[in-house]
């Protein structure tokens, strides 16, 4: 297929190697994006370029940041005697929208993965030990998969000597939704981890 | 909701602000790109830029083209005595893709819509118009809804006179699906259209 303009595929292919996008709705953001005005492109295409050109990580907890160190680690406000550890920042940002979390976090970028060749020493593991000083708990706020379990088993064999509370966010039954449709392992993980009323 | 880095939530507004593209998905598309290198980032920021820039409409059929003249009205291998009239370049685009249409086409970039303030004036209809000379049949492919069927019965009325075949493209049950979920309208159209075997 052969568009009658070489921009709009380029903006189509840019579009479509994005996850989620396919190539039919690549050509529609493309359609939209060609009815929009100028300023709006403008904007949007610097912002792409200062994504890569501004963003970097922070020192600390190596959350994306345009200083050296992020706003939560700089902030007063935040208990600074919890670290919650994530995989990526993504992770980070859903357990700020709880609302509920007032710590300080700590970003892995990754998990510990050995089939993937994929060890202690490529995640941020040895970045997390040097902040545990004056921390009195850690929370693993890690997907309970096969790679995530395996992470916060490594992770409890270094934290637990150096006598940190250490803990994992519960695995369970969705909220809102039914004992039904819940596969066996999230059920019977759920009994196991039941709590007293 | 507030990111650690401005420009992060510049790019994820931009991208929640296109059609289809929630905030979730918008907040993943972002987190993408971080991840991507410069060279990409670079590209897509301005393929935008010159979508703006250097795509302009044909003088002729009024689909998007970087030159006076799109390809397809330029190609010598396109009969010329057919016009395919359509809505939006989109839609001239869906048409390409059955690779079963070998004529011309004409942008019409709207439909009538007397609610709406939407005139003949409005659309491309006078430029339409101007293009008939040579031609022997127009096709108008525009969607069938009640602003479509009001610009078909509007186009048929001012082009019958003038002893060119006019046809619009047929309305049915869509291949592949089954007559038990097709609405009233569809199937009584269906019938009523029906094609001798």
């Amino acid at each position: 297929m052969k568009y009658t303009s070489e921009v709009i595929e380029k903006v189509v292919e840019s579009f479509s190697s994005l996850p989620t996008i396919g190539k039919k709705t690549a050509q529609r953001l493309t359609y939209y994006l060609l009815k929009q005005d100028e300023i709006f492109l403008k904007n949007f295409s610097e912002a792409l370029l200062e994504l890569k050109a501004n963003v970097n990580f922070c020192k600390s907890c190596f959350n994306y940041t345009e200083e050296e160190i992020c706003s939560i680690c700089k902030s007063a406000k935040r208990n600074k005697s919890i670290i919650c550890v994530v995989q990526e920042p993504n992770d980070l940002f859903a357990v700020e929208k709880t609302n509920e979390y007032f710590g300080k976090y700590h970003v892995l970028h990754g998990l510990l993965n050995p089939l993937d060749g994929i060890s202690p020493e490529d995640l941020k593991i040895k970045e997390l030990i040097a902040r545990l000083n004056e921390v009195k708990e850690v929370i693993l706020a890690l997907s309970p998969t096969v790679e995530g379990e395996v992470t916060m088993q490594y992770l409890s064999q270094i934290i637990k000597p150096l006598n940190i509370k250490i803990s994992k966010i519960a695995s369970g039954i969705p909220m809102g939704s039914s004992l039904e449709f819940s596969d066996e392992a999230t059920l019977s993980r759920a009994i196991e981890s039941r709590v007293e009323l």
